[in-house]
């Protein structure tokens, strides 16, 4: 405190006309901020005093820094000739005010980077003179204009948009601190910062004081700026939530989530809700990559600026668990799985993954992977961690990151659910057996997507919306996402009598989670997934296994997928397969009407066309379909279906939905029944050569030869003449228990849930 | 002639045991192939004695030859490996005998090939050993008994594929000749290629006697193995065709194409007619790609062989100039344009282009840009060609192959109508004003596409087919093929009263063509082409003229399209844009039905659902769409116009046909009209960022200002505010001549077809 007294009044004396006033605002300022001249250095956040003299003298060796901050500087450099402008605020998403202040933020905090690393005081300068236009601009703010957030903003429409302001402008000023006089410090703390802090907190609780990434984006942004301020309070508004605030736990927020069903609030409970120990968000990769930025952010300041708080250690380590989980959530191209709300092409190249994957590297435990994607992103943070990535690159330690079988827990217990990921050569399953996912969730219980080479071979739809496109709304969701993408029949799962799981309702969905009955990657030449859900439908019970084999008379791993239902009442199952492509043949005849009509009226089915219709006469359903050179064949067990493509788009006035494919089998006044599929990728067609490799399904017959309460037994023979028997015990999930049955004449003894061998195939 | 019967008795001193056999069958050899025994070496086809010897000299000095002479071999290798089959012929296209008898074709030509550059004999041996096994099946076979085809092969269901059959293996036993015996090439000449020759010449007039591509490939077929075996009946019939066969002048072949109207034929007549003078080819890039393998390697092979012909410099050296053509009919990425029946994705990374851009390097001029193509292609032939361009491209003479502005004319002489393509930065388009193209052509005149960056904005559907798709047809045209894909309203072109051009009739539609009335590119910042057709609806003159417009205020550049139409009765014009990508913004109101029905029932019309209908009530249409992550316009000036969005895929029970957008004008009751739209690309929306940039046109007004029978005038007015005015003579196409035009208070003074400047915004 000393020192900083003493430095304030060696200023003070070069500065003899400005004295009073100076020494005025001093004081006022200690009495209105008792923490505000707290002995800490600045840099102090993202970047360190240490850190930055580190960068400073690596610069010019490390080509993939010194890549990523010429382009750095070459953005800010052309924006600051430009001018700068801080309008006041009017539009939604999409329109230039949103997008000027959200361009804006960015650019101070690059701004603020190269200050430190340059040492080049007009990058100072142009944040400053940024920070003192929105000072003058803030302070005049009422609510913005629009509407339609159930949390407005002032700056945006939204708090959540402030917030991600306050998340990158707090860095911004943390890099000018000390280029900054305290009279400047003072007037944009009072009139700004603060103010804008407590706009998103404590003056919106119902954005602030949840767990929620909107919450986390809010938390972060208060704490980031209280750590700069070393402001114990909004630290500690930061960590722990509003104190004494208490939201009414059945009110709801624009998506229709819970606002705050348990209560809790604040970072560290943002930390412990949502991540399961698997570090699976309960959102969803999508949203999770959103999370991640100020997650990570937030985290990186506290570890420099609160080291004893220890954070990464958190929940047993759970945030950098959750980059690798994250990471793990991705396609062969590295774009994320769309589960849930999840926009389809949002991938690792995304800056918030630049940020997830350097912090992980640094503060985790030097994964030499990683650095093969911090490769492909071509970028590093411009901090510690960006420095120690690239060095590492330069140094030639990165290796190739593979991707494995995973299986991922959700809950905070890691006790409701997950999602489970098989991959096998080029085939990649993804299962979905997690809970409701908050207010972002889908009804899909049981669902899954399967992806070849990257490409979608079934797609999960993913969310409807064009996110920052303003002419869809605005950029936000559209009203088929709840229409269609959020219901179940918009999914590669078991719809029963038209209806959305759990009645489509978002309280009744939040209660319940399936049940992971059993998970096995270790034999890479049959991997497995099981799990049950029988409170999506009161009185149903569902038991989902699906296998990815790899088998030798295959061309690549196919997908089996046994699903049995057992039900105290009959009822119409509708199972859809939304494949990506063409048709290229079927094994059965289907009438195509000469109109089309709506599947239904409600529950999604209002919004699929129904293109053709067949009905199910020999004993399996073949489909093959084309897709991107590369052909896929569905074989399924019959069971006098109905059957029907069908295509999405119908009462979808505005163009909102993509006019994709489905196939649906239908099975009608049924209790317990069991459906059994096989997809195989096989071969490729060239556009170029025109040539057709391998287009055939190698499967023979598929049938199903035992189905009692404890096993389901079923048989794949190949074009070859070979036989498989793949046995599932569908009450005992032991790995080693023994088990022995006897299927026609031959009788099967193995140890574990399935058996999977040849079977003789003259028996 | 002393010369070789020295060597065939040198030959026989050194095998006494066969002395008299050989002898005999040398007299018989006399007797019967009087030609056979000409003074020429071998190889003398496509390799040289000389060629091999610079070559071999050669290798492991030129990476790209000796990388794609270790492909080949690597391929050969393998497939010597598994031993020989020839099959007996059973299948259609796709099918097993179908496959391995193409390949054979291929496997013995590198095989050949192989003998002669490693000068290893287990490639003579291996190819030897298959024509034998091919002499043996050929002498017993009937005619394949697959039935479809209006000339049926013998190895293959059309004799089609015979001829592509004989084209590779003449080259094969080229390359192996002197390796075999004279009685063993008699042996082969005698029961396998002459009658193999005859049977798809003599034997299949109907095939062979024609101007077409199935022709050429004919041709090629039977003069290749004349040269090689110096026989000069067979090499005579090549050139010129069956002496004294006339085929009926009426008579049609499977695709509905006449066989032979004009009653030409040969070699010479297929280079004559098909081609124009500029080297465009009348059934369009995807034949042209196809007919190119049979023109340029029997082109190479007299060129070595009978060098006196000067083929390449045939009809003014229109071989070469077609390669060029062909290159300038791909798009950025090289896929050739999809005109008449083009499958999509084809392109110059096809093996024909290589044998193309090779030959044309060679023999051509040595254009450096065809090394660049040579480069992506990544491999070359392995002849003298191939070593050439692989010899200057590690010399680093390539340099980027820059695709400019072309107007293509068609027509043998170049009279009959044409293809205009204007480039103008990332922006093509491709205007068909081109005769009826043959079988392969679509009734579309003054049709158009558009392409940004290599991607379809405003697509032509192609051909209906899945070339060597065996679940689809067997590989060949499917019936939507004629029901959908060639007629007019299929196309981005005007349809009268709801019937195709020309009535769908192909006599009709071979007669006429449509006209150009100007083309000009020697503006960059204007490029325009304009055309006329008056005979595809009798009593009406279309009119269209297609402006490419680089203006600083746009960030691209704007297509802007006028159809003028004058009609001596009242019509129904329907004008539709097959837009590709997901609809973002319309300015008009439309209704969506709750059934979907049929938008007719021919013509092509009952293959369109009609998703949307609406009327247009402002003076400008606009439609706004996303097409990977690029934003699109039109703005169309109305006229009370009826609106529908169309999807594609009604009456399609095989579900042959994408389900890909269009939308449409509908104009009633009208006899003079005009149609005016302007097509404007920009921005772009990244989900990796999701972020949206100038997601809207940049068009406030377009207007028309002046409509006489001399002059059509329109304003297009920005959003900034400025406007420029694009009159059009519509009379008097002179590049010279001046016109004065008096336009509200305003007059217009320009000499030349077309003017276009800025006009004062508040006038």
């Amino acid at each position: 405190m000393v020192g900083i007294w003493e430095l304030e009044f060696n200023k003070m004396k070069n500065n003899t006309n400005k004295n009073v006033l100076v020494l005025l605002c001093c004081i006022l300022g200690l009495i209105f901020y008792p923490n505000a001249l707290g002995a800490q250095e600045h840099p102090n956040l993202i970047l360190t005093k240490k850190g930055v003299e580190n960068i400073r003298a690596n610069l010019g060796k490390v080509p993939l820094f010194d890549n990523t901050l010429s382009t750095v500087k070459q953005q800010v450099d052309k924006e600051m000739a430009m001018g700068i402008d801080t309008p006041i605020p009017k539009d939604y998403s999409g329109g230039y005010t949103h997008a000027r202040h959200k361009s804006n933020m960015v650019l101070m905090q690059k701004a603020g980077v190269l200050y430190q690393i340059l040492d080049d005081e007009k990058y100072a300068i142009y944040v400053k003179e940024m920070l003192m236009q929105y000072e003058k601009l803030y302070k005049t703010l009422p609510l913005h204009p629009k509407t339609r957030s159930y949390a407005r903003g002032k700056l945006f429409w939204q708090c959540l948009n402030d917030a991600n302001w306050l998340v990158y402008v707090s860095q911004a000023y943390d890099c000018i601190y000390t280029f900054l006089s305290k009279a400047e410090r003072q007037k944009l703390e009072k009139n700004l910062f603060r103010p804008f802090a407590d706009h998103i907190s404590v003056e919106s609780p119902q954005f602030y004081q949840r767990v929620h990434n909107h919450s986390t984006w809010g938390n972060a942004a208060v704490g980031m700026i209280g750590l700069v301020m070393n402001d114990k309070e909004l630290i500690d508004r930061a960590l722990y939530g509003i104190k004494g605030v208490h939201l009414d736990k059945t009110a709801k927020d624009d998506d229709g989530g819970f606002l705050n069903k348990e209560g809790k609030a604040g970072f560290l409970a943002n930390i412990e809700e949502p991540f399961s120990p698997d570090g699976y968000y309960n959102e969803g990769p999508y949203y999770q990559r959103y999370a991640m930025y100020p997650f990570l952010i937030f985290a990186e300041g506290l570890h420099n600026a609160k080291p004893d708080l220890k954070i990464f250690e958190y929940k047993e380590g759970v945030l950098l668990k959750s980059i690798h989980a994250l990471l793990n959530l991705s396609d062969a191209d590295g774009d994320f799985f769309p589960l849930n709300d999840g926009q389809k092409g949002m991938s690792y190249y995304n800056d918030a993954l630049v940020t997830a994957v350097d912090i992980s590297y640094y503060f985790g435990n030097q994964d030499p992977g990683l650095l093969s994607i911090a490769k492909k992103q071509n970028k590093v943070l411009l901090d510690d961690s960006g420095l120690a990535v690239a060095l590492d690159i330069e140094k030639g330690k990165s290796v190739p990151f593979t991707k494995k079988s995973i299986n991922l827990s959700d809950g905070p217990d890691g006790k409701q659910g997950g999602v489970a990921i098989l991959r096998s050569k080029d085939i990649e399953l993804v299962f979905k057996y997690a809970s409701q996912g908050s207010s972002h969730g889908h009804y899909d219980k049981l669902s899954y997507s399967l992806y070849h080479q990257g490409d979608e071979v079934l797609q999960d739809y993913g969310l409807a919306r064009f996110v920052n496109i303003e002419q869809k709304g605005g950029g936000n969701y559209l009203k088929e996402n709840k229409s269609w993408a959020k219901q179940t029949i918009a999914h590669n799962t078991l719809v029963q009598n038209g209806k959305s799981h759990y009645g489509g309702n978002y309280d009744i969905g939040s209660k319940y989670h399936p049940e992971l009955y059993m998970y096995n990657d270790s034999n890479s030449e049959v991997q497995i997934v099981s799990a049950k859900e029988g409170n999506a439908y009161p009185g149903t019970m569902m038991h989902r296994t699906m296998a990815l084999i790899d088998q030798k008379d295959f061309e690549a791993p196919f997908l089996l997928d046994m699903l049995r239902i057992q039900s105290q009442t009959t009822n119409q199952y509708d199972l859809p397969f939304y494949f990506m492509g063409q048709v290229l043949k079927t094994n059965f005849e289907y009438e195509v009407p000469n109109t089309l009509e709506p599947l239904g009226t409600d529950n999604g089915y209002q919004h699929l066309w129904t293109e053709a219709c067949g009905n199910a006469t020999a004993e399996n359903i073949e489909l093959s379909w084309l897709e991107n050179g590369k052909f896929y064949s569905l074989t399924s067990v019959s069971s006098n279906d109905e059957l029907r493509f069908v295509r999405i788009g119908a009462n979808d006035p505005d163009f909102n939905l993509r006019r994709e494919a489905g196939f649906l089998l239908r099975r009608k006044n049924v209790a317990n029944s069991l459906f059994v599929s096989v997809i195989e990728a096989h071969g490729s067609y060239s556009p170029v050569t025109e040539s057709a490799v391998n287009s055939n399904s190698n499967i023979d017959h598929l049938k199903v030869v035992l189905d009692s309460t404890d096993y389901t037994a079923i048989t794949i023979k190949t074009k070859q003449g070979t036989n498989h028997i793949f046995i599932m015990a569908n009450t005992n999930a032991s790995h080693t228990e023994g088990h022995i049955v006897q299927i026609g004449d031959n009788e099967y003894m193995w140890t574990g849930t399935y058996y999977y061998n040849e079977i003789n195939s003259n028996k």
